[in-house]
């Protein structure tokens, strides 16, 4: 069994007044829906207005732009997922071994990136802020965390790279659309991956 | 023991007149040495036309843009990694047995990109086209190709993902600057993944 480690988060919540706090959720849960209705193309800040019923300048003075909007989003699904992994139920969450852990989260985050996939596409970073984006580190120490704790000898923090990289959201969306790979078998990759790292 | 795979190399040579083809490598030339002293930054159409003693407009007219130039100074490079594990000496030739190829292989790649490093970086595809430039379709199919012969159990084209990823430019450099990581580290996690799954 292992600890739950203190982390950052994706990012904090900047602290709003009530209201604000309200209005930012509001938006947040119209962007979505048009995102889940229609994909990620959908979000525009004048559909996301629309959408939730106030002017373009509200949404514009909330997110500054699309790619805040998006990155806003992702933010607030991120954190969910974060929770989940951090401190929500076994075997993703504490209180399994590190081994079941380590199994749970490879689907789970092909599940999570697969149900917010187009917008992972569409605000993916540049090559050069691709392993500094603050969810990536969050997820790369977690998983080294749990792979020091099953494979005392590896070389933790680079296999936990290597893992995280077998079920990376651009990959997965590259073997769908160009070699039909179903989600399936990148699980059971994952899983096989494991078989032999563990055995 | 495998059977070396006929494969696509990175961009077969245009046929050019034997005129034209002696200036194309003459400006490669010029370029690769300005990259090997100054930096891959160093290499603009102008610094590469006054290195090689000609015009600008010569060597617009061989490679476009920039980005053109950087791209043929990286093909012509790949080729000569791509002889070298599809039809070289052994262990990263033919020759080995697949084991032993696929330990040389983290190695020998390792080098490549470390001697062209800021090429890499600076010519880094889009998210979207990062798995289907052709330099890395054929170090996939040549490195999937070996994961079957030696774990024939295994998802060979995932695995192999899976493997180059550890070894991805991008990674590396991000762990070097970011983290201190030395190039000798990564390619001992190569070995040490290796170790666990030929177990």
């Amino acid at each position: 069994m292992i600890e739950s480690t203190p982390l950052p988060l994706a990012e904090p919540e900047k602290h709003l007044r009530a209201d604000a706090v309200r209005n930012r959720a509001l938006l947040l849960e119209a962007a979505a829906r048009l995102a889940e209705e229609r994909g990620a193309a959908a979000i525009t800040m004048e559909a996301v207005a629309a959408a939730a019923g106030v002017g373009k300048g509200t949404v514009s003075r909330r997110f500054g732009d699309r790619n805040g909007l998006l990155q806003a989003l992702l933010d607030h699904s991120e954190r969910r997922f974060q929770e989940s992994f951090l401190s929500g139920p076994p075997p993703l969450g504490p209180g399994a071994t590190a081994a079941a852990r380590l199994r749970a989260f490879g689907p789970a985050l092909l599940r999570h990136e697969h149900a917010h996939h187009d917008l992972y596409l569409a605000a993916e970073p540049s090559a050069a802020r691709r392993f500094a984006v603050p969810a990536r580190q969050v997820r790369h120490r977690h998983v080294a965390v749990l792979v020091a704790a099953v494979l005392p000898d590896a070389d933790a923090e680079l296999l936990a790279h290597t893992l995280l990289s077998s079920v990376d959201v651009v990959l997965v969306d590259h073997l769908a659309r160009g070699h039909g790979v179903s989600p399936a078998r990148v699980e059971a990759a994952w899983h096989g991956l494991l078989d032999r790292l563990l055995a």
